[in-house]
């Protein structure tokens, strides 16, 4: 349980609700800066504004997914007002204060190491990524079917990379009955790639390979679709980008080959808010009780 | 091959594009009633009015999925001109002209019987309804997606109804993750869905079942969805009904609990219809070549 | 509950312990015959000679799955003596006294005739079948693991028939990796076997498909298997044949090209007796449960 | 192609003829020390004595998969004659000539060593490792198979470890229908238990999760089923413990409790020898052709 740790929550979106909650059920402290819009009453949080919260009794700041912009504004859907963390606030919190956030900028990084607190993002751990694969996965899928006047089923699909998302991706185009060929570089993931009944192909012989592609989804933050390949592709080939922006592909030649390629990015927020913000929630509460566990025992 | 075989495609939508392409394949010869604006040249196809059509020459008639309407008329999206098949155009072929529709209905059933030619109704076929249940399956995926703030992987799933178009919704829902419980009324459905991973629910004890529901995707064409069954589901849940027209929901009941419910008819021809298009192609042609060879061999 | 029921168990194997198991969970009373050696006890259940049965008292009899010998002897691995079951046995038995065995003879069904009883092969039920077709694939995993020197993974396996084993046995080699065909005569299972994912061949192609096969399953209960379809497969190929006594395939012809030739019958009780017994207790059990609340419907 | 390569394969078992088979394909020239009793020919490779052997045209010196015995020994299952590999005859080679064995030992190194050579361990490769997990879980589940008297279908089974083996043997029991529960130490290792539709367990759990084990199969190279846990377990379970000799289960206390217990070493070796002795083949060409690549790269 976290009884007795305070815990700043500012900003955010639906995925925060999630992450409320499971502080309230570890039976924390919590501050709402930036959800005054929220209709939502949750018992044992009370929504505030930033210049009046106390932060040498905060314990614990919880920004949103985004962090915050290049200007230290931070983003919520819950309130109209401009909220923007600064230096100052931070240097307010005690000591052994952590900052969580999904992904960070330079803004962030240099206030939270100017106030000498650490910073900890949570999309960078591979378990967050992992667990994110999914709901990536379950928006992809919806925009493939949406996206093609074929079925998934005895579909050509291409998935490039074999990562946190590629591994998830390919197993469900799998599940659901697709010829699916990975891409990867690595001899132990062109080898589990074999293991898993899909067809390896190594990332130097794709040109070669994409001549019946229906479906190609890339999930390498690197220029692999190029010209050269989408030139090779069926013109009634689908691409969808996951990798972060701005993707993978060449997107200007892939319109002028007339293939449809999309940029595809932030499904797990956009398709399953819920279960994205249940990961966020979980992962979080489970440092925080580690942490305090930690504490624990150095002082027994 | 169907050389020297006269077919008359009258109507259709995108599907039709299919079985002309496969006719075309076939070498038959191809009227098109009803595609005056179609963009799109079929070499071996040319497109007449009806009026135009000399039916003693006809061996094949195709109609739509939706065969006509009560009135006679044939939809078709590629013209706008009215076409109505009539009684006398079906007298004028010779007496072995078969007639193919998707599904039929009184009008189209009495003027078949009228010429006494014979009608068949594609989609009544087992294996057609098994083929489309894979686009089906596939646009309940999409629905699913679209329509809950979680994900299907480790969502809990009750499908209702273990036909052509169940098995296949609970085999995918299943490998994607998710838990599936299956009601079915005979005891031998029960143990395939057993055997199959699900858990089985006797269809009588449906109302003890549903209390933990994401996602209810029912296929029977009868009312078991009762305000009963539903007042006990979360409202949380979502109910995909994709049993025909008036469905078996009590969707009334259900917006009163505030339980978002669905009705989702035709599906194969909204999310993929080049594949829908292909499976009435193929069951169509195998049928002809079939006649075909019986024909020679009777000949012979 | 079937407090107050009498059920004469006579002879069996291990599957039968699970059967008394799940009659003593219903508070029966047991009688067992030929169990004099069995040392586990069973409170609840009392062993007892043929002749001493009181079988006007008796009201359910359950024999063993291979029912009698043509001679009326009933099998029983728990004791050395013999047991012939006789009409007389039964003619003293309540009207309703309905018997059990898995498979029957001329024998069985004589006497249960000539006094006026029903008798239940409960293997000639769907759900059974079904049930039993889980340890059968399992039986023949192992089969085809300890016969091959080759992996599962990534072989081709051709199954024959598709019906309630030749289901499970696909999907269960296709689980492991395996390149499943399969072979049916009907359109709507070459239908359900496309959209599981294996590939159809029409069983009268076979001879076609054989090639490159390196496990054939067969399941058909005919002489499918012939001479001209195995001079069609590689050496190296596998058949294990399942069905029933003497299988379907040309065992002489097999051996002649020196291809490896499998009959191989009661996988079940063979690979896992217990979940075999519970398969049976399961069934029995709902059976003896349903005409008891009939019964009760019909005197209330 | 490996034209104008001269490789001596010395000792082996069944593994190796693939190995043989693959060079030849390749065109390199072959010498076969410890091959006498072989019958199968093989057109290019020619069976010689390993006195007989000019070392200093040999390119590659290909070892069985255990490599040497520390006395220099290499086994061989086609010869009776004793063949000592020494340090002698590897600095007869030409520089570049590398060794190539699957594991190896003390004696092994140092003469490789001594003589300035390099010694591929391809055992240690992830790749080679990933690919043996294929039969080694097809192993793995015959044994289960064989040794319950229960289905794999719907058992409780808990794989302990996630490695290279560990996925491939979590997948199959549950593409066979169990109900698979994964332990790991590592928060990514649980994240992908749990996308795989297992249930994680975390390491330090371990002892109130087996409660309901009916299989428990180790793959963690080290005492992890103590007295402890294993007091846990019904008397039912299996214990199958892959991992290296001398495993990580208590095997004494394992049987004390009267818990079957099984170390299953070598399983590729045993159950599918063709497939395992492909594996090192398409490994080991694969990198003689890259080195060849490269020397002819490096010399343009
Ligand atoms: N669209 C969305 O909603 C969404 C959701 C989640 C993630 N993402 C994005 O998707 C991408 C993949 O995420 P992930 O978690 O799967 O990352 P990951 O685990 O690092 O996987 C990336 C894959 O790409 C390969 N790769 C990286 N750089 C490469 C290069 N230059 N050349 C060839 N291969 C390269 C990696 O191979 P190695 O292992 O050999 O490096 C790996 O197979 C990221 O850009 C991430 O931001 C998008
Ligand atoms: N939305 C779409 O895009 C779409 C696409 C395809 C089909 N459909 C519709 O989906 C429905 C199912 O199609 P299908 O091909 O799967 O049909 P099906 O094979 O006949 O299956 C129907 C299932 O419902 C059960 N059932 C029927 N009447 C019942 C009753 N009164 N009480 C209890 N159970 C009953 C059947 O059990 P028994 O086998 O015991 O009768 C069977 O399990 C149909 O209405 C069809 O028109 C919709
Ligand atoms: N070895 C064992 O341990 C074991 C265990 C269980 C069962 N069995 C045996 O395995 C066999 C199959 O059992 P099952 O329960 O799967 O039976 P099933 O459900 O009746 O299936 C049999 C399959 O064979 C087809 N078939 C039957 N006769 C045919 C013929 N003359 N030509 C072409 N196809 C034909 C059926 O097609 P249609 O549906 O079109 O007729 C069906 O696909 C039986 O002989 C059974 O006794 C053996
Ligand atoms: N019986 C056979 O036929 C056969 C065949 C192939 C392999 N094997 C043997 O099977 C074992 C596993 O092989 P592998 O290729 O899967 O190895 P691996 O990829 O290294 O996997 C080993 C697993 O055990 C975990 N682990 C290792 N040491 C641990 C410790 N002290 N405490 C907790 N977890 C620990 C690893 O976790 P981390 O990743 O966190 O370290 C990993 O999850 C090896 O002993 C190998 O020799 C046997």
């Amino acid at each position: 349980m976290l009884t007795g740790k305070h815990v700043a929550v500012i900003g955010g979106d639906a995925r925060q609700l999630e992450v409320i909650r499971k502080l309230i059920e570890l039976d924390a402290k919590i501050s709402l800066i930036g959800f005054d819009q929220l209709d939502e009453g949750f018992v044992g949080a009370s929504k505030v504004q930033l210049e009046d919260v106390d932060f040498t009794t905060v314990d614990v700041i919880v920004l949103p997914v985004s962090g915050t912009s290049n200007e230290g504004e931070v983003e919520t859907i819950f309130s109209n007002e401009k909220i923007v963390l600064k230096a100052e606030h931070l240097k307010d919190t005690p000591n052994k204060c952590n900052v969580f956030s999904g992904i960070s900028n330079q803004y962030l990084k240099k206030i939270v190491q100017e106030s000498d607190r650490k910073l900890v993002e949570l999309f960078e751990r591979d378990d967050v990524a992992i667990y994110n694969s999914v709901p990536t996965m379950e928006g992809t899928l919806m925009m493939v079917i949406q996206n093609t006047d074929i079925t998934i089923h005895r579909s050509n699909v291409v998935v490039l990379g074999f990562g946190r998302v590629g591994m998830s991706v390919a197993r469900a185009f799998h599940a659901l009955g697709a010829d699916v060929k990975v891409a990867a570089l690595e001899s132990e993931l062109l080898a589990r790639i074999y293991e898993m009944g899909f067809e390896p192909i190594e990332l130097s012989n794709l040109s070669n390979e994409v001549q019946e592609t229906d479906v190609c989804i890339n999930t390498i933050p690197a220029r692999v679709l190029t010209a050269n390949i989408i030139s090779k592709m069926p013109t009634r080939a689908l691409i969808v980008d996951l990798a972060s922006k701005p993707g993978g592909t060449d997107f200007r030649y892939a319109e002028k080959r007339g293939i449809k390629a999309l940029l595809a990015p932030g499904l797990p927020g956009i398709v399953a808010p819920k279960t994205a913000g249940k990961i966020i929630a979980n992962v979080l509460s489970k440092l925080l009780l580690e942490e305090q566990n930690n504490i624990e025992e150095e002082q027994s």
